[in-house]
């Protein structure tokens, strides 16, 4: 049933001991070479069998442990306990006891005397020390260190200066003296990726399984997808998912304010009438439905419904055989459709208006977000946006001319011939920045040749649409346009694009035209690909939770 | 491929001509028997004659008409046209010129120098008239009262006060008295329902075709589904989908307040891990996948990856063959999953109070949409809410005893063999109702025999669970409960269910519990269905844009 070309269960070659029980620096532990498969398995063996040793030892030596009751097995309580969070901890908390709820990063044990932890709280990590003194016993500094990597454990102790700072960890001006340490969630020691393998930028396919220049294995994309829920933890993906929140409320803030009615429209559709052959079919009881390539057809419906303004956020799904960086085949959909009184434009405007206010939004609300996503992913420098809070527009073919001017062969575009090819849009971007300085823009008046059925022609030049492309840094995030809102001029536009105005599936939106609609114009985004160019994210696999493909479908 | 038992195009016997060209009510115009066809076809093709002929004459009265170029198609113009609002027009308006873009609702002739108008804009009608007067010429009055229902029209006017309320209009105390009147987009002569007839509440099957006491043709909910687009101009549909709109912005502001991120989680699933019969499948590419019944595993993966706070609005699709006036096959989920501290009852709580910010907030901003649904919809009354602002809550086994007192047998609940039917459920709201004066309430602590394998059982009582269930008028919103986090518990709870931890699907699952995960609970709620039982609709159709339900993919 699932995809069974990808590993189902974590594969021992890619875990990496976690932990040991007894000194040693995690880092250096078992590299993941096949081979070392069965020495694992001894190993843990081994490690059952001392385990059980160590249990009874413990067992023996319980009656003589001074710290019996501060750590272990989290106690049941009927007291209400108060947590500090990681984020909230400043000088301020010097000397002061406070109680965290937190992952093991790594454990480590010094001496029997003394032992470490790396707390992590969504990515963002504090040491934690535990030092034998008065009641703090041998047994429970072992425990401490012998803790497995990733369990959630809740450490209460006291916040102290260290005497230089902790460069290790993400809040490196304090560490925590533990007094108490319990068991919330124990993690298994054997992790199939270990989190802090994954706050590295993902390598080329082909350094997969190798180790970097200080001997940590180093993990491809294929492998942190595969164990997203561990990828999902370091700091730098928590970050990614706050953007991916931040533009989807920021889009339903705008249009709200803007009076827009927030719509529901199905996914489950009767017939493929967008496209036959990018279309999922379904068995939908006794006959088969498909899945919506995108709301377009019922947006339209509900301004012929007298809707007059409104937006939806909802999964869109494409079966196109695609597999690039920038392709998924289910994302999220950003939707909006508007009458307009006068001219298409004032739509064109009130879209342009939504990105400056989602990307200048982004920056105010999510600085702190961006500045650690920035460490990983420095590569492409911040996201430009115009200096007047006004988006750049040019026409169609300003952008042809630009490229032709550039020396890039336009002959195709000035004949209507084809649309940009991604490379000239991505060219174009370069282009535009340098002259406009911004990453954000928009070309109006695209070739009617190159737009679907329901776009209306440019009343001037019919060679020309009232249509427009949205691009970041050189790569399209928006597609829209003024539809046609007479039946008789869609339907011809119909049949000129060589489709059949009575083929079953378009009766419901073409009588829709048929019953009187007013004048509309819209447009869709990729919610994905604003988190990815925005970011400058070198995958758009990286800005979705758990990513769909042609190749995946798990986890 | 589309669904063949439904009509694809409107049968002639349901339309009903629109606006005759002179004279006559359009009410008592062409009742729906089959046999009527024929003639309708017959009068459409002497209507096109005399149209024809029309245009003749009018094209020789043209030079003398004195109303040239205030009527006809709407002009092309480089103003800018400002236009007023149905809403905001008052007392203050009379006497100055205004212009409207709204509907035909009904045209009529008086006479050869008076044509009167009821202009509908998003389901608000006003009355527009029409005299000859210099320069309103004859011409210009016939086209005003032989427009063809349902067209848009711009029309500019004098606000005037009427003689006596026009009570056939919403807004009764003004009328315009028209200046010009310009066709933005035609609607067909021939309509396949009449929006009036859509603005009384369905009536049942086997009423569908006859007519009411005033002559009037009813249409049941079938005829108006498959009419949505008319359907969806009425008033109280209009209304409706505010409601909907509102509870969708309602829910994500309280989430977005309460700190969560907002999440997308993958619809296309490799497996069918939440009960194989219910689940929609989807050809991928060369294998299969599913359409996902919930978001379930994927909100927890998303706790273990500690996101901590997290909130979805999506679709949710379920195969069910169920053909009630409550269940659809898609319908928009709510769904949210946080961690805790101590308690599960914190997540409870925070749930109840959402519950209760989402309905009094309804009430607070809807008002007048509810208004209008309740003089359709009066039957069920206001919806009550508790006093006090917080939830009432009861347990299960209440419950169980609140229904026996009241003489209903209740030992297949008590012996914990089955959940509440619905008829008890509903006979609960009732007495609930009756002792507690609310509409909304939580039954906590539902039996473990009833609930998934992913619910956390009572530590203190192993036959009953931490898990919950909401209420809207005796209807289940919404079911939630604290979730087992730890693997163990997970896979015997699994084994206990008849599932089996090691079938293919739940590896992602079950290893996000392997690495360690913190408490949690969480909640779906049915978008669809709080609106239904918020208005006391009849039928969740009446709730969704475009339903679908095992007989419905359109429109």
């Amino acid at each position: 049933m699932a995809d069974s070309e990808l590993p189902t269960r974590p594969k021992p070659e890619e875990t990496k001991e976690a932990a040991p029980a007894e000194g040693g620096d995690s880092k250096n532990a078992s590299k993941n070479a096949l081979k070392k498969a069965a020495k694992e398995k001894a190993k843990a063996e081994k490690a059952a069998a001392r385990a059980a040793q160590e249990k009874a030892q413990a067992a023996a030596a319980e009656a003589n442990d001074t710290a019996k009751g501060l750590y272990g097995p989290i106690p049941e309580t009927a007291d209400v306990i108060s947590t500090t969070r990681f984020s909230e901890l400043s000088e301020e908390y010097y000397e002061k006891e406070v109680t965290v709820v937190a992952r093991v990063d790594n454990a480590r044990v010094q001496s029997a005397k003394l032992a470490f932890l790396m707390l992590r709280q969504q990515g963002q990590k504090v040491q934690a020390v535990i030092a034998a003194a008065e009641p703090i016993s041998r047994q429970m500094i072992k425990f401490t260190g012998g803790l497995n990597v990733n369990s959630i454990v809740q450490v209460t102790g006291i916040v102290k200066k260290p005497e230089i700072p902790i460069s290790s960890a993400t809040i490196s001006h304090l560490e925590l003296h533990i007094r108490k340490v319990y068991m919330i969630s124990e993690a298994a020691q054997m992790l199939p990726m270990q989190v802090k393998d994954a706050e590295r930028p993902p390598p080329t396919e082909a350094e997969e399984g190798q180790v970097d220049a200080e001997g940590a294995p180093i993990v491809t994309l294929k492998t942190r997808l595969d164990n997203r829920v561990l990828d999902l933890q370091t700091e730098t993906s928590q970050a990614i998912t706050w953007i991916s929140s931040g533009v989807a409320q920021l889009f339903s803030e705008y249009m709200i304010k803007s009076g827009s009615r927030w719509i529901f429209t199905p996914k489950l559709v009767g017939a493929a009438t967008e496209g036959g052959s990018n279309v999922f079919e379904v068995k939908y009881f006794k006959r088969n439905a498909f899945l919506a390539q995108s709301p377009q057809l019922y947006k339209q419906m509900c301004i012929a419904g007298d809707m007059e303004n409104v937006f939806e956020i909802a999964p869109v799904f494409r079966a196109e055989d695609s597999n690039t960086h920038r392709h998924l085949t289910e994302f999220a959909g950003l939707d909006f459709e508007k009458t307009f009184q006068n001219h298409y434009h004032e739509v064109l405007e009130f879209a342009e208006d939504l990105l400056v206010f989602i990307l200048t939004q982004l920056k105010e609300r999510y600085a702190p977000q961006i500045a650690t996503i920035q460490k990983s992913y420095p590569k492409a420098g911040d996201f430009k946006l115009p200096k007047d809070g006004k988006a750049l527009r040019l026409n169609y073919m300003d952008g042809v001319a630009l490229l032709k001017e550039a020396g890039v062969d336009m002959s195709e575009q000035e004949r209507f011939e084809n649309d940009f090819t991604t490379a000239m849009e991505k060219q174009l971007g370069h282009i535009i920045r340098d002259k406009y300085d911004t990453d954000f823009y928009v070309l109006d008046k695209f070739p009617m040749a190159v737009r679907p059925f329901y776009t209306k022609a440019d009343p001037k030049d019919s060679r020309f649409s009232n249509s427009y492309d949205f691009f970041m840094r050189g790569e399209e995030i928006m597609s829209g346009a003024q539809r046609i809102n007479d039946i008789k001029e869609l339907e011809e536009s119909m049949r000129s694009k060589g489709l059949d105005p009575t083929q079953e599936g378009f009766e419901d939106y073409l009588n829709a035209f048929r019953q009187g609609c007013p004048p509309h114009a819209g447009g869709g985004l990729g919610m994905n690909r604003i988190v990815m160019f925005f970011l400058g994210l070198p995958n758009v696999r990286l800005a979705s939770l758990f990513p769909r493909d042609p190749q995946r479908l798990r986890p």
